[in-house]
């Protein structure tokens, strides 16, 4: 695994902040939860995108633009390049994590044929521009050009992380981005056309690329695409309000996310990276705003956001129907992108909990077992049980319950990939900034847990080595082993999350401590040693309660009032119909939440009544003039199982939230 | 009030089975809930609607057409011209209600415009055909040309019903719509083009004009509208199955509704009329299956359908989300016709009771109270206060809690101007069948209840007359008087509302009996005379129990679990936050169930205690490791409004379902 020494140690995102992130190859992940979705996802999904894309044809339409054969039938929707560059990302971060050749190989294959198809002034989209094409952004609203050309630039961005500046600078993908970033810069540049894009995304891949090839030219682009929003200049699409594209409010004034949600996130994912390589406090301070205001009031139990399918939106204040909720996987995907962004730019815990909830709940349920079919939509609750999907079918999009190859708008399958081709980014950050809060000290926070080894490498070229062994999220404990540290103090710090209730850390010493939510210093589990610092040979160990416990919901969300949610540790679990006694419906279980939900596996047993359900309807509307008896038949044990694993065992109904026998929230 | 004399009796449906619907001129209303609606229609939203068409240039497109001047801007969607005819129809009852020689000027105007429109082999559309637009039927599964068609022939039948056959044969209106119809016969008959239309109208337009006209060639060609379509034929549209035209299953084969609400609701009103004038009691069979589960199931309180913005239709079984509720007015119109035809079909009370829920609540609640603003969606919970709408602002579709003067696709306001305007065919039908199970008895039955003046032309010209004096639904008294009748025997019903528990009725020797449910013979009032007829001078009391009564959801109905709603005879109240104690949030209310809802005005006042909401968020989403205490401060009394007349006093927030202090339906 010498590899990893090799590769530059700058996360996706390495803010001129305090604090950086985790170098994707700075951590080995030794198998468990998310190094076996990190295996399938390198040994199955990558290849499974590219042989989809390459069947439709959204690769041929970089063929034809190359050989001047544009003009007859385009297959794809307008941001179908989009796709093509996200896989790029991950097999960008494959490369870099694990130094895998074909993943190589694979790369530069496909960034040939995409080089081939940009234009001579940089330019560089298979939909608009040429020979019987619409003109080069002659449609902002809905034409998705600098939406794509950002999904170029954040591959590229992954490129210079993983082979390194040096490398980067002749590599072809950074080139192209290159240009197509020049290119946009002249086109919509101060003096250029006053336009931004209906769906953001070129925000946050300038910004990245600019912090990444330490270009303030890129930098400057983005903060104008933000500063320009908000002032309702996209040509509005029929039906559908400004909020839609968030051209409504200007994002420095805006109190909540709304409307289309992967583009509120990743225009909130640019906004922070502008407002941090700015040093633009306010703008940062209105995205924290909006990051707590729809956390608190449009997330749901999962992390998941949005809880509409009209607009794929957020909803009103406390609106989370479960059956409705759309949840899409790019909105989960771009709402840990946000709080990535926002953890290092504050290091506040509360960010780095999101981003744990999001990743189990809503990343990981995407992916079938297989890596090769997929949610788009992450309802907490299925009425009808969903179809099998044939394996060669394109989906409409969101088909309720149903994990589907590729979708006919197949944004979340590479949206999956690369994000967990990158997990490692998301595990840990160092602060070892002189003069920081941590007084010179280097101060490694693992936000993150995973079995495996850590080689962080310091500005200085020192490294840090760390060695942790856990069976999380299954089992609580994690322990981690100092194996080296560089002549300068360090400090080690272990997120405790918001839902650890009583969690310990024992200490170098042996010596345990109660550590509440938050960030544990295991330096200082000696409370009569403060600051102190970490030597080679420390042991310290985090023993986090994961058991099965009861999670109510607040009494504003009305559409899952009189239910009860089970959590164990980060895993929201659900009720699937599977898993009923012969002959009893979804309908009928009343979960009682007196006694107290057991272990089982990753999931747990809980006690429950099963209900009659009301006779025949009367010829109306289904509301009766006295209440129905919710009076059950004997009691009797349920399997609740995590929810990122529903629906692997064929076609079931299924629910998170479970009707109490007695509704203990009004009590 | 002589013309109504004159008026024909025939219904807007006048199927051939043994009852028929009363003519519009055959109930003069005498104020009133529905007399008052009326009275504001015609003074004010007819000419409304004329008025913002003239504006937005939707009239003047069919000027273009007639001056050979197409193919410029048109102004308005594809659909614009159903507009015009959905207002010819509504000035067809107008007139033919009262005689109002304006209505019937103002309507001749129009016609004259529409048809100098008209093509000479009979085709009629202003957005396909002509110099510089699509071809003619170029676009089946949204063009909507063979929709506006259908509008245009119940626009003819109105007038037909109203001027009477004789005139009818040469009345413009009715000229122009038999060439549209024997176009469509050509173009569209069993040798011409295998098509349907993305939404469904011309089937009840054809079925009704074949009628009207006695044209069994209109009947046929809507038959083989109906049956071809479940067949997968359409186009499909990107993003929408073919459900949401019902192309997926073939109406005799459905179990449900299920798409787009209107589409399915108008493609069911047709399969009625087809069954019904066809004999064919399979696909009669399978409209009432439809209505049964989708009334159980998928049927608001309001009688409102359509749960999902989304598609603008039925969601699955059980899935009724109060705020998210669509339930289009126009659905509403289109379920009232429906339930009208399988009432007629039957003769089964249960349709008369939905007609009823409908009217008081989905229909009656679209215009603002001058008649000129309209609601769109009909939710059941409003989260934030509707903005104040510009009276000059064409609005976006739907937009929640606001009355609107006009819409960007406006099929609201003439909807509910044409059903208003012909309320009276809904009062009441007649059965004097020979052999019919009325045994020759002239059966006359009341389902709906309003004060005024009923006299009922008969086959043979001789008629029977009644006065009923109420203050319907604001009190339960019912007296009907009996002012005239033929040399036959008559028969008269009552109808008693399934939610009528208690209900009596007083006969003409003034014994009273207690009267379940369904229809009451006002003829066997005294038991002891089973089969007794009325005379003239009878009178007959029914008392209805209007007081305030709590209704509660099915259990299945997850989105209202722990709640309870409010009626008042047939009026659905509603807790505005406008009637709130200062400093009160709607969130915070618990209403007690233990104490009994008393009457005020047509509200009524109940005892709720106001939760304290739970503080600042903790930065996670909004749910909680233990459940949120809903002990309320001191109990106080709350005001519910008819929820037909909320959101009249300024922006507000609402809800239909309150969170009950107590889940009474967990007793």
């Amino acid at each position: 695994m010498t590899h990893h020494h090799s590769t530059p140690t700058a996360s996706p995102v390495a803010p001129r902040g305090p604090r950086r992130g985790l170098g994707v190859g700075e951590l080995r992940l030794d198998g468990g939860f998310w190094g076996a979705l990190q295996a399938t996802n390198a040994d199955a999904t990558l290849r499974h995108c590219l042989d989809w894309m390459e069947q439709l044809g959204w690769l041929a339409n970089f063929d034809r633009v190359a050989d001047g054969a544009t003009g007859g039938h385009r297959p794809g929707w307008q941001f179908s390049d989009s796709e093509v560059y996200k896989l790029l990302e991950a097999l960008a971060w494959e490369h870099g994590r694990t130094g895998d050749a074909e993943a190589d190989a694979l790369l530069r294959k496909v960034v040939d044929r995409v080089a081939a198809a940009q234009d001579e002034d940089g330019y560089l989209n298979t939909c608009f521009g040429h020979a019987g094409q619409a003109a080069r952004y002659s449609d902002l609203s809905t034409g998705h050009e600098l939406y794509c050309t950002g999904h170029l630039l954040q591959a590229a961005v992954a490129r210079v992380r993983t082979v390194g500046r040096t490398a980067g600078e002749d590599d072809t993908l950074v080139d192209v981005a290159r240009r197509a970033a020049d290119h946009v810069c002249r086109e919509f540049g101060a003096d250029g056309r006053d336009g931004i894009c209906g769906h953001p995304e070129i925000e946050v891949g300038l910004a990245e690329l600019g912090r990444a090839l330490g270009e303030p030219r890129y930098t400057e682009q983005a903060r104008l695409f933000v500063e320009r929003r908000g002032h309702g200049t996209l040509a509005p699409i029929a039906l559908l309000s400004p909020a839609y594209f968030q051209d409504d409010v200007p994002v420095r004034d805006a109190d909540v996310w709304r409307g289309h949600a992967v583009r509120a996130l990743y225009l909130a994912a640019g906004a922070v990276d502008v407002a941090v390589d700015t040093g633009d406090d306010g703008l940062r301070a209105a995205v924290e705003r909006q990051w707590t205001r729809s956390v608190e009031r449009r997330t749901y139990l999962t992390g998941g956001m949005g809880s509409r399918h009209q607009d794929e939106g957020f909803g009103d204040d406390w609106e989370l129907p479960p059956d409705r909720a759309y949840c899409e996987t790019c909105a989960g995907v771009a709402s840990v992108m946000v709080s990535w962004r926002l953890l290092l730019a504050t290091g506040e815990v509360r960010y780095a909990d999101l981003i744990e909830r999001t990743l189990y709940n809503v990343v990981a349920t995407s992916p079938r077992a297989d890596g090769r079919a997929f949610f788009y939509a992450n309802p907490l609750q299925q009425r009808e049980p969903g179809a099998d999907v044939r394996p060669d079918a394109v989906n409409p999009r969101a088909e309720g319950g149903v994990r589907a190859p590729w979708f006919d708008v197949s944004c979340c399958p590479t949206n999956v990939a690369r994000t967990l081709a990158s997990w490692q980014a998301y595990a840990a950050f160092v602060d070892e900034a002189p003069g920081a809060s941590s007084d010179g000290v280097v101060v490694v926070t693992l936000a993150q847990y995973a079995a495996g080894d850590l080689r962080i490498v310091l500005d200085d070229g020192d490294e840090v080595a760390l060695r942790v062994t856990t069976q999380y999220p299954h089992d609580g404990r994690v322990r981690v082993e100092v194996i080296g540290v560089p002549e300068r103090p360090v400090r080690l710090r272990l997120r405790v999350p918001h839902w650890a209730d009583g969690a310990t850390l024992t200490g170098p010493d042996g010596s345990t401590t109660t550590v509440g939510p938050g960030w544990a210093d295991a330096g200082t589990a000696q409370v009569s040693l403060p600051g102190h610092t970490v030597a080679v040979g420390d042991v310290v160990t985090l023993d986090l309660p994961v058991g099965p416990r009861l999670t109510w919901p607040d009494p504003r969300v009305d559409a899952v009032r009189g239910t009860v949610a089970v959590e164990r540790g980060p895993l929201v679990l659900a009720l699937e119909s599977v898993d009923l006694p012969e002959g009893v419906l979804l309908e009928q279980v009343r979960l009682d939440p007196a006694v107290a939900p057991r272990a089982q596996g990753d999931g747990a047993v809980v006690r429950a009544v099963m209900v009659p359900l009301p006779g025949a309807g009367a010829g109306t509307p289904p509301f009766a003039a006295a209440p129905m008896s919710d009076t059950g038949a004997a009691a009797r044990d349920l399997t609740l199982v995590p929810y990122h694993r529903w629906a692997e065992r064929g076609p079931s109904t299924m629910r998170v939230f479970v009707p109490t026998a007695r509704h203990e929230e009004s009590r």
